[in-house]
């Protein structure tokens, strides 16, 4: 039998809950993020010995994150390429990092007073490896729905096919959508805002015949409006929403009474991409 | 021993997610609710024997949900009204219902394209007797945050006292208010509209000096703007914001980065009044 | 306009996650704790004026289920039981005192290894008054199913039933039970078995008409045999299971495959209890 | 700039939640699956121009889930293999699946009557190619802890690291695995059941110098013990239990009382598998 050894592996610390207030003004401002730290490299000893002589301990880097805080965030992005430059570059033993944030929005109430906004969740990731960083940026959380504009026909029929043809249906999803940008010196939070208005704007302007294509829609959308964005993923269940059949009460139901339900739902992904 | 009976009872269908689209502008206009509904009266022999000649089986309560949404939802509370009403006043063995709603806010991407609004759940609640209605109404899951103006000392030391007092914290919790209404016509919306605005306004205003303060100040408020609320009933988690000890990295953090913890947290609850 | 007061208030910390190693044998054994603390008494100062010299901090509550957990649980009934007593009689203040323990069961790999059980979660509830306590205790989170022995029939037909009656069906539900002791002084352990093993018994066994027969029976049960409990609240899902109509395909479906539906769902609740 | 392309892309059901009885004995069994379909292919149509020609509906792929198990369901692997060949096989657009299910386990409480054992799910996957298949196995959410046998020190320490080294500590992970076979002809209970085990046992008797050294001691076992296994994944937070300082309050804490914290927590990640 072939000699068994360790392949893939990486650790951290997952889900630092970190709130910065910066107070330099008198408006105060906060941030607040969900940080997670995963570093790679000569791990070995520790796996097959429990040797930790190179192993940076998951509560250093929590500490870490921490003390990094205290400079300033800047926005997601930067903060997580900080941290990845950090480990990289002063650990020998380390030789690549994955650091991830959920971005939590909140909107102001007053100088000092915010409402968290969950209209959705704003995401970053850095994959850093031995001498460069990959920027990822997203949103998850993000529920949207059309109530018209959307089709559904033409698919094949088969012996288990039942689903009824439809020219006016409900479309609704709860977005995910992960993008590549090229370089690692952006204007994050203007870029992250651009890509999220092309993406809802699209959305609400396309005639949809599925919601495949309402998902490369919104894709291409991106990469034909933002040079930088070399491509993107996006991941939508189909949050069906059925027509409540009314007739055995004897009433009508011209598109209004709908059921939402939860499972099981369409899970649709694609990559939109440069080709090349 | 003594003898062995049924106590309160009641029973129905939980958590029926009903969407509803007004088409009748260009503007289509959505209601989302997760409507429960329950019914109490003479069910014993159903308990006891098995019998259910006189249970309206909770298929039917559901039917009848998306039935009376045919003719409009109007508000949560005057869709409960209604509802609540048909079944006691329907079925003599029917003899009280709650009946409660979520209600999910979406906001507006276009005339037929929505963005789900997860700021906060508006709730609502109708408690019907043999003869009238109590109407309740709220929110819950708003979360607020405060990053200044809330203090906590003076509290009394015990043997198990180790809480530093402080004069300037981090104040936050997720709000769950629920208030009741005299009399049960009213333009509801507009009643939860300018509630939930007192209750943020004065939030946002309060200096604080405890969270059981700040709450006691949100509900009066509240019954002192508004006539037809008769008590209110407040329900926050003291969601803690611990200071880092950036200390030990030669690091001072003058109220900048904090860990916001998960659990324990405070559990804070009262009720503000009307007296008689 | 009437006077606005302060109405039931209570407040403690919620949700302290505490787990006991106890190492006296060979074979160690771990309990798993979620304890919240509720306090209620004199806080009008604090509610109205922000004096907190009453205010028994959530954080002191914290210390102290930390530190009386160092003699020892003996039972949650038992832990809770000295912690309501320690607050209630402990400061003069305090009236009252509401505390709840959810409990984690682990199985055993070994002296020192355990595998968390998530069958149920074992629940306890002591509700102290200024002179005496009330002792509940319960189970939640367990789910239970009958893949025969149920029928639905007999109920009443209106307008907007739809509804057939089945004479053999699928009845599934999350069983949420609390019950009522007599006294403060019990082999807590033992009799939280007991009743489990007569609330399981019973479903097993019992032909049941309606979700609410069961429950009654279930609920009957526990009190025929067991002289100690004076009443117990069952509160039940009813989680549908829809037989699949396969005939499209050119099948049959003899009661074998079966779609689990998540929403809506009938919610069932029940009170059976001894007439005084 | 280069030209804008549709990338991978994949769609179909998620979270069919199947149940499925087996009447052929006197005594029951049951089968309770979520099941979740992906296909892949020659879907450009659909996305770019709306196409739906090729597009086999989700809920197509839910109808022929149903039929299927019409005729049992075996194993879960078996399950997923039969259905990945026919979509595969079926269409001629379809040039590739991916089948996944969560296995919910159910304990018997009588010949008709059971308990649903929340311990830990099984999961299975078959990613099916234009040609072959793979599949893959494994469990989660199998929460397990060490009361001793566990240390952690010998870590390096810079300007961030403030942990203690420790020669007792508890250790606790909800385990996440997943295992590759090879071939697609095995008895999948048995071997499931066969590594399950070898995972728990491996765990219990270990005594580990390192989170990352039980991790890999557990693949590495499941290898040396199962030929057909080809690599093993594991994902595993390390849940932190914090011995709590009772000296404040003048009581000693020898490894007895312990916060057990939701977040942060350690995340540790390794593929343990066979040279070539």
């Amino acid at each position: 039998m072939s000699r068994i050894v360790l392949g893939p592996n990486q650790y951290g610390k997952a889900e630092c809950r970190l709130v910065r207030v910066d107070r330099d003004r008198d408006a105060h401002t906060i941030e607040d993020l969900t940080v997670t730290t995963q570093l790679r490299g000569d791990f070995e000893a520790c796996h097959v010995d429990g040797d930790n002589s190179l192993v940076v301990a998951t509560d250093t880097q929590k500490n870490t994150v921490h003390a990094f805080a205290r400079d300033g965030i800047d926005s997601p992005e930067a903060f997580l390429l900080r941290l990845a430059d950090h480990f990289v570059d002063g650990f020998e033993q380390v030789t690549g990092a994955e650091m991830t944030a959920l971005s939590h929005t909140w909107g102001r109430l007053g100088d000092h007073a915010f409402l968290r906004d969950g209209t959705s969740t704003r995401t970053a990731r850095v994959e850093r490896g031995p001498e460069t960083s990959t920027v990822t940026a997203g949103l998850t959380d993000c529920t949207i729905l059309k109530s018209t504009d959307s089709e559904f026909h033409g698919f094949p029929r088969d012996r288990y096919t039942t689903l009824a043809e439809t020219d006016d249906r409900i479309l609704a999803t709860s977005l995910t959508a992960t993008w590549t940008y090229a370089g690692t010196d952006h204007d994050w939070d203007a870029l992250h805002a651009s890509i999220t208005r092309t993406l809802l704007d699209t959305f609400t302007d396309h005639h949809s015949l599925a919601l495949q294509q309402t998902i490369y829609a919104m894709g291409r959308a991106v990469l034909e409006t933002h040079d930088t964005v070399t491509s993107i993923d996006l991941s939508c269940p189909n949050k069906h929403h059925f027509l409540v059949d009314l007739e055995p009460f004897g009433l009508d139901n011209p598109g209004e009474v709908f059921h939402a339900a939860d499972r099981p739902y369409g899970l649709i992904r694609a990559t939109v991409m440069r080709e090349d």
